[in-house]
């Protein structure tokens, strides 16, 4: 499915659907619903089927959530999506709120009487979410109700849940087959004194099971639950249909696929203790097992930990699908040196990256790409459409942040390029977020360190400058599954310790308002390091081989271990690269890659 | 006081004293008693009166701690003093325990039998440390006694509390007036609606009173208990004796002067809630309070942000004093250069330092210097004595870490100096320490930003290497007070914000043991900060100047944005500091401080 830039919806669509909204709720006495973007997998891409804050609403972003009165409706979404939520919703009936400064309890508070009913779908949100609701809101007296959906109820087209077909993902390429995934993670749940663990994120139960599905865009994962018992045996409930006789046969006699409809008897009939982790299940499945007195073990999912430590061969297929992306990054920016600036806008330059990327085999692209050209390269979410489609004019920069889904891999790339002459302070700013990029690379540090623990090394460089930005260094990638995968990242937030095999995102930044935007991004892969005094320290060792534009580069700025780190990797991406291209692609890499 | 060089004690002394009080332990039905090198005001210096650790085991160290049972007897102490408990202790009859790997709570769970009571002093563990104690062995049914100290009554020649003379702190240097200070705390108190605080730490109450005293050594604070009412009146638990009439009569009617035996009765007089430092108040402050009835608020100690947060009279009094002791720092550094290689050593070098600082009018050194030479300048707490005192050979490293306490302020300084012709491998080191060194002084950072965030930074030059240093990188320093002052650092366990005002050490190092250390240490100051987007940025001042050994530095290492630190800062240090020397001082300052 390639990437739309047609202009969603017509915010006029939505008011007649909340007035639907709160006539039943009314009929149910409940004074307020919320509506989260997530789905019961809380996945960043839902189906259609679960896109109800947008039917709702109108706003189409990644994270956000209403909360609707019977004269508010608050939709709260974070910076990233500010200006996208006042262009969508129409603002004579839906409020934006301001999120994180603004959260849902507070905003409830506000807005409903002493021993007002809040209703919410026990499928869409944590448990954590609706403890912490709870919480803040007992002294309110205000109740927080689990109730059917209430959307689903107005929705007449509501579409029906996705039946992508699932695909068996090669044993070879995951590195270890399914029976051994199950015994590893059974291995856990015994050592822990554990009957099961319920699984609900979706790339769980594609890691566990070695299998990819095509249920939602850009995320290869089957959309369903599971139970893995103590002994290793999993039932999963997802549509049948999504897999075919052959496919169950090769999953075994331990797998079962069960209708989705039978997950509530199922998890009524399991014995506890049940592990189930309370920051992403369904508060539904902690009522099920807490109505029935199972005892819960409210722990994290034991599936994330391993997934996100990638083993050798799951490396050596990123490894490799970074080699074959990196020819098309090739092409890609060699055409664009030879096109622009000139008539190009932001959605060529997205076409004939996706273009490239179908040629050289991808399912899928890994996410929406981001093609921003000058001030819109400002906007570190930016997602262009033909309504804001701009051309690349000399002088501005072009920020591509963008990746693909390989059978044996996942990519994600941004590089941010010189369209024409760049001002000194876009290349003083270049520079610096170099630098910060530069330093993780190169960093080795002690084990037991987390994200927060390092991200002041990508920042630095521009701190210096009393400049920042406000994202985090770098996210988990999986191996050939979500692009934004947990539990580590290198950010303020994130206290998870790096461990070997994660793979990460590296991606410093710089945005000034209404002028330009500036991310370098490369892909890393946590490995042991060396010490001369025997210390247990890790490092990275870099996935992504695409030139770094040295037209944006103020070479003077560099450290001499800069500059030595910055020759080495053009170098390696010419020894890699190289290969794969030729003509016109071969000498611009050449010359791309050559040493400053 | 000056610093002494003597072996103290005798390892032999101390088996008698342990039998004596096994002795009382049994008399008292005692399975295990606790004896803590602190006081109860959990300073870093303890009078003689309450050196009991020492006295009882050997043991010398600023940090530790013994648990006595009937046939065992730990000394629990950190990296730092490892070799030197070893040395000092008796091996016979004490076993060094290396904490905190091993916490007294395992190791009393290990020794003693189900039942098991253990005895301490509640004046001489905080509230934080018995509770943890507590919730640790409450499942195997030990007990946790608080009992009368049981040294003391062992110990037949134990020293009289010191009855240090206090004086005046003025309030032009302080900036502030007492009464104004009590004032502040006071508007804090009923902010958050607390009648009273119990202040235990011996510096709080110098600060809050604008007093310094003469108990201890290196700290100028007046050991005493106060506690402040809502409205700013001050009762004072300290020898009267301390305190000349004159002295009186300046602290005014709001502050009583109450002789420590008093102490209790008052506690039971208060009516609560009553605040108190659960992480620094002696247990038995909670006790008197808790048996009384009265409510407590477990909060921090309402002095301990004021006083880290410096105001502009405490900053330029800082200033001042940096400059008289960056001349001593010129006199010294010119000295050495003239003399070593050679017959000096390291008692020596410490000796001409604290002469010189005294020749500036320094009230005392603020800690005892660490001067050491090659291999031991591995060890970062070295203190030399005459046993272990090295000659400055040529080729070996000679680090010195000193400070002194002036009437305005506080000074610590850490330089590392070649000895003759330096190795490469040393030279390497130096250079990346410095590079460490001057990424923490350069540094700009969001507000918000604690020790832990920045802690990478001045780490990442040697993580790159494989290298790393055991130690914090910074603590906070008192200004004419102690010279490790809480509660910012600079240190991955660091989670309280940086604020404007602090002052911080940057002391990054690089230890190779039974070779060579290294240490750069600078102080800083929190300033605003300007950001180019409006950003709401904190940076440092530089405080301390004295230049750093060129003769160390691999100058191709450094990154032009370093460069331009380091010559930058020797340009200060030399108009800074130039005018206050002259002769073969002032010419070997000019060539310490010429560009590199």
């Amino acid at each position: 499915m390639f990437q739309s830039f047609s202009n969603d919806g017509n915010p006029s669509d939505h008011p007649p659907r909340l007035a639907a909204l709160r006539k039943v709720m009314k009929a149910r006495d409940i004074d307020a619903f919320l509506v989260p973007r997530a789905d019961a997998h809380q996945g960043e891409y839902v189906a259609d089927a679960d896109a109800r804050l947008r039917w709702l609403t109108g706003f189409s972003g990644s994270a956000g959530q209403a909360a609707i009165t019977a004269d508010r409706a608050g939709v709260f979404v974070d910076g990233r999506y500010t200006v996208q939520a006042r262009a969508q919703l129409d603002l004579d009936h839906f409020q934006p709120v301001d999120f994180p400064k603004n959260r849902p309890a507070g905003w409830l508070r506000d807005a409903l009487p002493e021993g007002g009913r809040v209703g919410f779908d026990p499928w869409l949100h944590t448990h954590h979410e609706i403890a912490e609701l709870r919480e803040k809101l007992q002294d309110d007296n205000i109740a927080i109700v689990p109730v059917t959906n209430l959307v689903d109820e107005i929705w007449p087209d509501r579409p029906d849940p996705p039946k992508g077909k699932v695909r068996i993902h090669d044993d070879q390429i995951a590195g270890a087959s399914a029976a051994q995934k199950r015994a590893r993670i059974a291995e856990v749940l015994r050592e822990n004194q554990q009957q099961a663990a319920v699984l609900t994120l979706a790339d769980s139960l594609a890691w566990l099971l070695n299998i990819r599905g095509s249920d939602i865009p850009r995320n290869p994962v089957v959309l369903g639950f599971a139970v893995i018992d103590e002994n290793g045996s999993v039932q999963v409930f997802a549509n049948p249909e999504k897999f075919g006789a052959d496919l169950c046969q090769q999953l075994g006699n331990e797998v079962s696929i069960i209708h989705p409809d039978g997950f509530e008897a199922a998890l009524a009939n399991l014995s506890g203790p049940v592990r189930v982790d309370p920051a992403s299940a369904p508060e539904a499945v902690f009522q099920i097992l807490e109505e029935r007195g199972i005892t819960i073990a409210a722990e994290d999912d034991p599936v994330v930990l391993p997934k996100a430590r990638k083993n050798s061969a799951e490396i050596d297929g990123m490894r490799e699908v970074h080699v074959r992306d990196g020819a098309v990054m090739a092409r890609f920016l060699c055409w664009l040196d030879a096109n622009a600036p000139g008539e190009l806008t932001e959605i060529d330059v997205a076409r004939k990256l996706e273009d490239l990327r179908r040629e050289a085999g991808i399912l899928d692209i890994s996410f929406e790409t981001i093609s921003a050209v000058g001030p819109h390269a400002a906007l570190p979410h930016y997602r262009v459409s033909e309504a804001s489609n701009l051309a690349l004019a000399n002088g501005q920069v072009l920020l591509v942040d963008s990746g693909g889904q390989y059978e044996n891999g996942t990519t994600d790339i941004t590089r941010t390029v010189a369209v024409g002459d760049m001002p000194d302070q876009v290349r003083d700013a270049f520079t610096r977020v170099l630098q910060g990029m530069i330093g993780i690379s190169r960093l080795r540090f002690p084990k037991g360190v987390s994200g927060r623990d390092i991200d002041a090394v990508a920042r630095a460089p521009l701190w210096v400058a009393g400049l920042d930005f406000d994202h985090g260094t770098g996210h988990g990638v999986g191996a050939a599954l979500c692009v934004h995968e947990g539990p580590a990242r290198i950010s303020r937030v994130s206290e998870v310790p790096l461990a070997e095999g994660m793979i990460l995102s590296n991606e410093p930044g710089y945005y000034r308002e209404g002028a330009f935007g500036i991310r370098i991004e490369n892909l890393l892969v946590v490995t042991p390091a060396e010490s001369p005094d025997g210390r247990d320290m890790l490092g990275f060792e870099t996935l992504t081989f695409t030139p770094i534009d040295r037209r944006m580069i103020v070479t003077e700025m560099l450290s001499p271990a800069e500059r030595d780190w910055l020759n080495a990797y053009h170098a390696e991406v010419l020894e890699k690269i190289g290969p794969a291209v030729d003509g016109e692609t071969r000498a611009w890499l050449e010359k791309a890659t050559a040493p400053v």
